[in-house]
């Protein structure tokens, strides 16, 4: 609270942007993606969404590098008739170091492809934008309000914190709703940390150290919502080669969590699709309000924790997701899923 | 949800026993304390408090050994006439050792006779109890509707554990607000631990474990409400020795506060009050319902996070505050112990 002239002044509370899109205003929406197993799942999911309008892809690295994400991409969107949509590169390293290679992990996780070494059923001759990830993501938040763009991004906030830090104005109109982190569940490259934050801990620290609006859909939630085999027969049972395509991929997804994790979780876990899924319906999730930052050094390093020195800040500017309407999501996920399968949806 | 006859059977909601205590219908509070600064403060807080009748105070180590922390409670019943309160001896070593010796940061915050080595103005000539600690608890939780009564243990987790252990019965029937932990915040005795905790986190763990109903009231919270040196100017202002004692002991713990932790919070951290206020009054916090485990191995060491096994149950034991009205508790706090100090509340 500020005084001035005797009078307490109080911030004016802003505006809101958590509630649901709707068909007749659909949320538009950039895909930060590193594309990836679940980074397809969402980016389907999107495509899917009546209420959605996604406006562009942006690639980042993580669980495959930027070349082979963006190349993913352009195909998806072959796959799917969506063309239109435009694809930008985005940096290729973490902000900390020169070059970038996939991490063992990610690649066990993901395939050398990224999904799943299964080919995707179609090709695609178009090339990545000339403008950078960076320059498509500023101008887009200059351009729309707050309450009608949310950028998703799915992988290391390497892009983010670039943008942020070119271009200092857009920090009040941004609207981030972000797969990554955990805070009150242990990380899963660790003790502590995440995989998307882990990817450029400093990255992550400076975004989660602006007054950004950011929503953080992390481990916390991402690993209550799951697809099972059940699932992929089912779109496998649609006998279309984009339902054969989404089953395989999936599955693949479903042998490794269980091979790696040494659990039967029933499933895989939908990270990305509930950030995405998120972002277009707020109400999926509770969230709790704070101040984070991520630590960079020691063993807790990437691991985000609330900031002891922004903890009674009336302000706090990162909604948390703790819990999720995981049945309304896994079956709103399906079915949208489903229906491009069947081909039903692949047109606006 | 289990299914029997053809029929989903949904478990029946527990009765709550969340709502606050009122005058005529008291709370029955057991303060396991390790007394301790801000323990004499939690106990000063509860004898104050006209919602609130304690039942006996039982004595555990942490800020001092078990005989120093007793001999602090019948000093302190004794200064505020109240020596019909029992004390009881509980366990005077963690679970998983044979001995215990006050760690260096706790007689630096706390003073050598943990009460920041100024003389409690009261002198009891009452021995403990001949029943221990645990039999007490164990006895009290048979006796009394869970609504009615909550166990406050302000220090290790050892003697509740022990509780549970011996009465297996009481598990369904007992009632914990403590104070410790830290799930959204880092620890403060090192980046994860918090003190309590890292005295016993086997005998945490087990509590945690337990489908006991517990209130963990941790750094997230207690680190947001403070007390200040003009409240202990007026409680120095009194002119009485009650007064003068609460003042001189906690300007002890602000000076400290301020030297070790090498920032200004303006005062100290009042921890064990606010759990002891929660306990008599849950709507001063808002909780996240959760399943916890304390981690015992590695440099994660006492760190209290959510338990993944146990992520997607139904049943949640733990109600972890995450945010307090600082507000409604410090000026609560700092009326009930100014009525203290003016003699106004001490006979009953």
């Amino acid at each position: 609270m500020r005084t001035s002239g005797g009078t307490t002044w109080v911030r004016p509370p802003r505006k809101e942007a958590t509630v649901a899109a709707t068909k007749e205003t659909p949320r538009k929406i950039i895909l930060d993606l590193d594309t990836g197993i679940d980074d397809t799942l969402a980016l389907s999911y999107v495509l899917a969404s009546p209420e959605a309008e996604l406006i562009g892809i942006t690639g980042t690295y993580g669980n495959v590098v930027v070349e082979q994400g963006v190349a993913n991409d352009l195909n998806l969107l072959a796959m799917y008739g969506r063309d239109d949509i435009p694809v930008f590169k985005g940096i290729d390293h973490p902000s900390t170091t020169d070059s970038f290679s996939v991490p063992a992990d990610s690649e066990i996780f993901h395939g050398a492809n990224g999904t799943g070494n299964i080919e995707i059923p179609a090709h695609s001759d178009r090339k990545a934008q000339e403008e950078s990830s960076v320059d498509f993501i500023i101008e887009s938040v200059r351009r729309y309000p707050k309450e009608e763009l949310a950028i998703v991004p799915t992988g290391a906030l390497t892009t983010i914190a670039a943008a942020l830090e070119k271009a200092p104005d857009i920090v009040d109109k941004i609207r981030i709703v972000l797969m990554g982190g955990s805070l009150t569940q242990p990380g899963n490259v660790g003790p502590f940390a995440e995989a998307n934050i882990n990817q450029d801990p400093e990255a992550a620290n400076k975004v989660f150290a602006t007054t950004a609006d950011i929503t953080m859909v992390g481990l916390d939630v991402t690993t209550q919502v799951q697809m099972s085999r059940e699932d992929t027969e089912s779109l496998r049972g649609t006998g279309t080669a984009i339902g054969r395509f989404l089953a395989d991929m999936t599955d693949y997804y479903i042998n490794i969590t269980e091979q790696e994790e040494g659990v039967f979780l029933g499933g895989c876990n939908l990270h990305d699709p509930l950030a995405a899924a998120v972002a277009i319906d707020p109400s999926l999730v509770t969230t709790f309000a704070t101040n984070l930052m991520v630590e960079t050094e020691g063993p807790q390093r990437a691991r985000t924790i609330g900031d002891p020195n922004r903890l009674t800040d009336k302000t706090k500017n990162t909604k948390v997701a703790l819990s999720v309407d995981a049945e309304r999501f896994t079956s709103q996920f399906m079915e949208r899923l489903m229906s491009l399968a069947t081909g039903q949806t692949t047109e606006r």
